[in-house]
């Protein structure tokens, strides 16, 4: 399925040339022409067909939420300079969702060692950091749902697929890859059987590939959306996962011959279960009747959602750092509107709350809102 | 003024113990003997009249602040079981102001070198970094206010002092010390006399004691105040410096006998100079009539102050991450409520808009909302 000859022949060119200088573009150049004389087929490189497997997701999941909402996404295509770029699907002030966003980006890029690490969480890589620059490659599906009403929980999934080549020989050297990601849900209400669904979808699509992943990424989930200094998680959770490389299946009873191809799978199914998982809940929740309070409640979840995003999470720090990143794709994620309160009765975070405060904090609303605080404070196991 | 015999038992009690644990409390201790003693004059500790210095304000703002409201702070105390405390006032959903912060923190401590190093924008303070944690005093007073109506500006002041002690003697050994702060204003809409009353009023308060300073912390404020993913500064700037200590007073033609006594005089003016350069413009706009339109411009401009705030601010970093910090009074510098949107087409981060992105922008609003940002883009001299 490879352009072979065409391939050489840019290799050769490129051989003419300096290396060094344009060793990054060369991968992306050879990616171009083997899109250009082919399907992408499992004989293509990973990188080939994870970008194809995310433009297809992303084709899918706006389709269908738009179907949903109502209106339409608005798509923005956006090139970096220094090589790659992605299309922004964004749904805005739409009937069901305040603001949704499905992403792509696809970047050929050269980064210092230091940094390639830091999108690591092992920081494995290639530890040799005599060179000055890595070539990378990452490509990566996002998705944010913020819908209007209070009882329908926010979603978040992303999917990414990472490779750096051998600094010392980019084309034929050897390659570092790993695939990271998840999904978690972020309600402002909680409701058991929403929780349980979410959950129990995602662990069969572990399920049928390791029924060790699930137990370990909802732990890492829980873990990674964690707002340390609010002492509460994020939301309910789902699954997490970084650094995913064959080390994984080391230990797995299944003796994979391609543990790339395996984890590629995982991750096309974890990716397939996405829909399932959380349009059922979406459907029950989105139409029903809710108080002004209950709004403002959600509001202020919305603000601790902001403080996660901003402050902890690792792709909207480095995303930010990334010269000639586009901000407004990596922001979408933060919700179209958000309120902050001083030492909120429920959600204040404070250590040893007066009687005064415990008491100001009856009636039925409130006692819903101390439920959803008792589960972020103390995650549960779901399934 | 001081109680000497009393101090002095102080020191002999701690002498017969084990020091090294007993030397941070035994400067609280001190100083609470000296607060018992006596008033609190210029015979005093720095510690102790920065101490009163902020109190005293607290006091003055938020009673001036609520007369102008016509609701009353909440005022909260608090102690932290490592030694300090402080008080939080704050007057939320009020008629003027929709969040009015005036916090007074007080706090003895000890850290690592390292962290605090990281308090000092220059990273002076004791550079013999083989001890284990080092002793420190730090008081401030933080103010953010963020008036309901959209022609009416934010405003922010923080004033702060900060003192290291020689690990090797606590007690009499040499005291490293510094005076941080400044105010800026942040409006969703422009007037430029209410910039140069703003500007003008801070400007006379430096000048009063070295000419130098309005200049140089006038930049330093454009600089701080940046948010780079953006590449806009969070409002209009005002003042803004770090690490304040003799070193400043070297070049003056003012040959200072005392440069601690000479920057606390600074300090005092600087804050004096507050209620002035706000009021007034407070007062003309906090009844303007408004649309919703520009209440949303408004949300869209409070977003941005969360994420300078949540991602650039060091204070708010360094808060968030010390063990036992009062939260609730670090983050109530974020607005009561905020919005984001994918690509506004005034305000979004786009390098080059497209041509149907301009002509979206027409309208008398627009033009005076995209006046806002071409000041935020480019910094100017309103004196």
């Amino acid at each position: 399925a490879i352009g072979i000859p065409f391939i050489s022949l840019l290799i050769y060119s490129m051989l003419t040339e300096d290396v060094t200088e344009f060793d990054a573009p060369a991968i992306a150049e050879i990616d171009k022409a083997i899109k250009q004389q082919s399907q992408i087929d499992e004989s293509a490189p990973m990188r080939l067909r994870m970008e194809k497997l995310i433009k297809d997701h992303q084709k899918k999941l706006t389709e269908e939420l738009s179907r949903i909402d109502g209106k339409e996404f608005r798509t923005d295509t956006w090139t970096r300079p220094s090589g790659g770029g992605g299309t922004s699907c964004i749904l805005q002030d739409g009937n069901v969702f305040e603001k949704a966003g499905v992403n792509v980006s696809v970047v050929y890029g050269k980064l210092p060692p230091a940094a390639v690490q830091s999108m690591r969480a092992n920081h494995k890589a290639f530890v040799d950091t005599t060179f000055d620059s890595l070539n990378f490659f990452a490509a990566g599906l996002s998705v944010v749902l913020h819908p209007h009403n209070p009882m329908a929980p926010t979603v978040h999934l992303n999917y990414r697929y990472f490779e750096t080549s051998d600094p010392k020989d980019p084309l034929h050297g050897k390659t570092v890859w790993w695939f990271g990601g998840g999904t978690d849900l972020t309600p402002s209400y909680l409701f058991p059987e929403d929780c349980k669904h979410f959950h129990q979808t995602i662990k069969n699509a572990c399920d049928k590939h390791n029924i060790a992943y699930y137990p370990k990424f909802k732990e890492w989930c829980d873990k990674y959306f964690y707002i340390p200094h609010r002492r509460e998680t994020r939301g309910v959770g789902g699954i997490f996962f970084d650094d995913l490389d064959a080390e994984i299946l080391k230990n797995s009873t299944s003796s994979s011959q391609n543990p790339q191809e395996e984890l590629f799978f995982f991750v096309t199914d974890a990716l397939s279960s996405f829909l399932p998982s959380y349009i059922p809940i979406l459907e029950r929740r989105k139409d029903m009747l809710f108080t002004p309070a209950q709004k403002q409640w959600q509001q202020l979840r919305r603000g601790r959602y902001v403080e996660f995003n901003l402050i902890y999470d690792r792709g909207t720090s480095f995303g930010l750092r990334t010269p000639d990143a586009r901000i407004e794709s990596i922001l979408m994620s933060l919700p179209r509107t958000a309120s902050w309160a001083y030492m909120d009765p429920v959600s204040g975070t404070v250590k040893d709350p007066s009687p005064t405060e415990e008491a100001s904090v009856d009636g039925e609303d409130k006692a819903r809102e101390k439920e959803m605080m008792d589960v972020l404070r103390h995650p549960r196991q779901w399934v």
